[in-house]
């Protein structure tokens, strides 16, 4: 039987994944492909490193380049995370030609249109269905199964650390802080969260979404975004008074010939299936013009899940091997026309802490009005404190209009802070 | 550009999905695969009927010879169901190097793997994403994002005419007969529903998904089966007294080596995301050892989303059309080691007509006692009348255990009737 070989860039919790599971599961994987599959060599920081799968010390390198130029490697899986070097290690194995399996959402969503026209010019496949969602087959499901669909929303949860800690919130009522604690004892958070409580790691994955399912790049950092370190225990005590959850959702939504987009914490009423999607998993809501309305729901991150996405580009890369065909990446900037509207129009959510005294609501109302921002509920809470805090729900509004709204109110005597702003999704 | 010819056998509800999808989204798939695609011949009973679609009579021929000997037609997509002239066919296309693309679950479940033999014989690809879920890509999924994992479960509604009734049943109040009614009005259920409402369907959808996902032949006739249409009212009633809901459930288990399955009506816990899982929607949940659980939701018929699943086996094989691949169809009998269990253990809930006389509770308990059939909970509900509805829910018991016990309190003068017998799934 034929031997595939495959070098690993990276062996951190994604690459002790794949191992195990080629480990675990040779029998099912060599019937599959009708090939055998080997990891050849292992590119660590540090080969002595105390790890909890049992790999054979000969396999690891601290040399990139003992993956990269080894001729009889044919798969080159980068599982390092970052951009610069690992970038500069797929671009030196595609040169190689090397086909490459990545879970690299930032590379994939910064620099994938450059990585993916090397890969055509070297003849070799570029695959990253790890990127966004972990084990949720979304990109396949884009590219191939709806491929004759032209996509009218993708909406999701696809960031599991912001998800275990909302989920924590609501169930435990903790504040952010402290659910941010718990998620970094429980290894769902990094020692350093920035990139997912500020809703940049989303911002990759959604950025890697469109392209794929509007054919339109779009550089990440362009995409309006908002993290959930501002989200208080009252918020979402709030949002299920009103019969919502709140979750980080990050959506794009053709309107006519435009693209609406945003990465935001967001109202989601009960009815909604994202609304309870908890913990660290993660769900996609895929609309197309044919299909309907699809959802994949599953573990958005962890070792096996992940991994198992990764073996699913590898298996599809091994079958092709030795033959003509070139499966290709997703389409990539494809329609041309279509114009980028950012995060568009939408209801809000408005938290303010308001002066206990007369004529402050009427107030704060005649502003909303003189920006023609509409109101469709307010809750005001009476307290034993010199301020109470006011909640409002607008009618759908431009963020810029509501904003201006805000900025008046907040410089009024009325009002000691504007609490939080979040956005309220119809269903 | 290269033009791909299709031949259509069948334009029903599918084919015109297929036919419309083709004309609204042409720019898209184009660009997709960088072919063309054009639709040559349409085999049809009829060619002067009406039809919501506006296709040039130019196409139809009532001679499939016109569509299988076409020498330019590459690839022949099978819309007319049933099995017998619908696997003719398709075998004298594959024996004309024909590509097929099929949405036939009686003839897959049955002939799948003299067919799928007959296409590696001649080189060609069978492909057969729309017979399982519709628009949902459960094949897909599980040959490709997940084909690293060993399946452990495969769990389902898969029929979308007996979900729409029984949700009907559950949030109308209807009794069965007339939800029926509704769906056939409402253009969910067919004027002879039996395949549908019997669960004969479901079975043919279940051999499918035991084949892909765990490598077994199984007829689709060796699965235990059970319709929906001694369910009444009343049974729906206390499922959600109990809080349950009561689906149509289609279910593989493998247990260390042995694989459970069946097909029938059963109470789902409100937890389980397969109970709100309403009307035409399907929804599948595959757990894997490398993944976990993934469940994949959308809608499981209907004339766009079928025919998106179609299209999306027809792109996937123009792109490979012309080239020396082979993508091959599923795995088929792959591991043979496996003990095929039938339905193995389950905790039951059953409905019976009591007469309302002294010591009957203490007499149906003992005759469940002697054949080790132990209970979970017991309702009794007093009426007017000279029976009483009894409703006990067991602990896991083997069925034949459970209907032994039955038959001996059947027998007995203390019930009148054994009204239903439905499984409890655990969560």
């Amino acid at each position: 039987m034929e031997s595939i070989k495959i070098g690993l860039l990276g062996f951190g919790t994604v690459g002790s994944g794949v191992y195990s599971i080629l480990e675990d599961n040779k029998d099912k994987i060599e019937s599959h492909i009708q090939k055998k599959l080997e990891i050849k060599k292992i590119l660590v920081r540090d080969i002595g490193k105390q790890r909890n799968v049992d790999v054979p010390k000969a396999l690891f390198t601290t040399d990139a380049a003992d993956v990269i130029n080894d001729p009889e490697i044919g798969i080159i899986v980068e599982l390092m995370g970052g951009i610069e070097t690992a970038g500069g290690y797929i671009k030196a194995a595609i040169a190689n030609k090397k086909h490459i399996v990545t879970a690299n959402k930032a590379l994939i969503a910064t620099q994938g249109d450059e990585i993916y026209k090397l890969a055509c010019e070297n003849g070799v496949e570029l695959r990253y269905e790890a990127s966004v969602g972990g084990g949720i087959p979304i990109i396949n499901t884009l590219t191939q199964s709806l491929s004759a669909n032209n996509v009218d929303e993708v909406c999701g949860i696809i960031n599991g650390t912001t998800n275990f800690i909302l989920t924590q919130m609501d169930e435990q009522g903790m504040e952010f802080e402290e659910a941010l604690k718990l998620a970094q004892d429980r290894g769902f958070a990094e020692a350093d969260p920035t990139s997912d409580i500020e809703g940049e790691d989303v911002a990759f994955k959604l950025a890697i979404l469109i392209e794929v399912a509007f054919g339109i790049k779009l550089s990440p950092y362009d995409i309006p975004r908002e993290g959930i370190t501002k989200i208080s225990k009252r918020d979402i005590e709030f949002a299920r008074e009103l019969g919502y959850k709140i979750k980080l959702v990050a959506a794009a939504r053709r309107k006519g010939n435009s693209l609406e987009y945003h990465v935001q914490p967001s109202f989601l009423p009960l009815a909604n299936p994202l609304a309870s999607v908890n913990n660290e998993f993660n769900a996609v809501l895929v609309r197309g013009n044919a299909v309907g309305e699809l959802l994949l729901y599953g573990k958005g991150a962890g070792s096996t899940p992940t991994g198992s996405a990764v073996l699913g580009d590898i298996l599809e890369i091994s079958k092709i091997m030795g033959t003509d065909y070139k499966a290709g990446a997703p389409l990539r900037n494809e329609n041309k026309g279509f114009q980028l509207e950012g995060e568009g129009v939408s209801a809000y959510y408005v938290h303010m802490s308001a002066k206990d005294k007369p004529g402050v609501l009427g107030r704060i109302t005649s502003a909303f009005g003189r920006y023609e921002v509409s109101l469709r509920s307010v809750i005001q809470r009476s307290r034993a404190e010199d301020t109470v805090p006011l909640v409002f729900i607008t009618h759908e509004t431009e963020r810029a209009r509501l904003d201006s709204a805000l900025k008046e109110i907040e410089l009024s005597n009325d009002v000691s802070k504007i609490e939080s702003v979040l956005r309220v999704e119809k269903k």
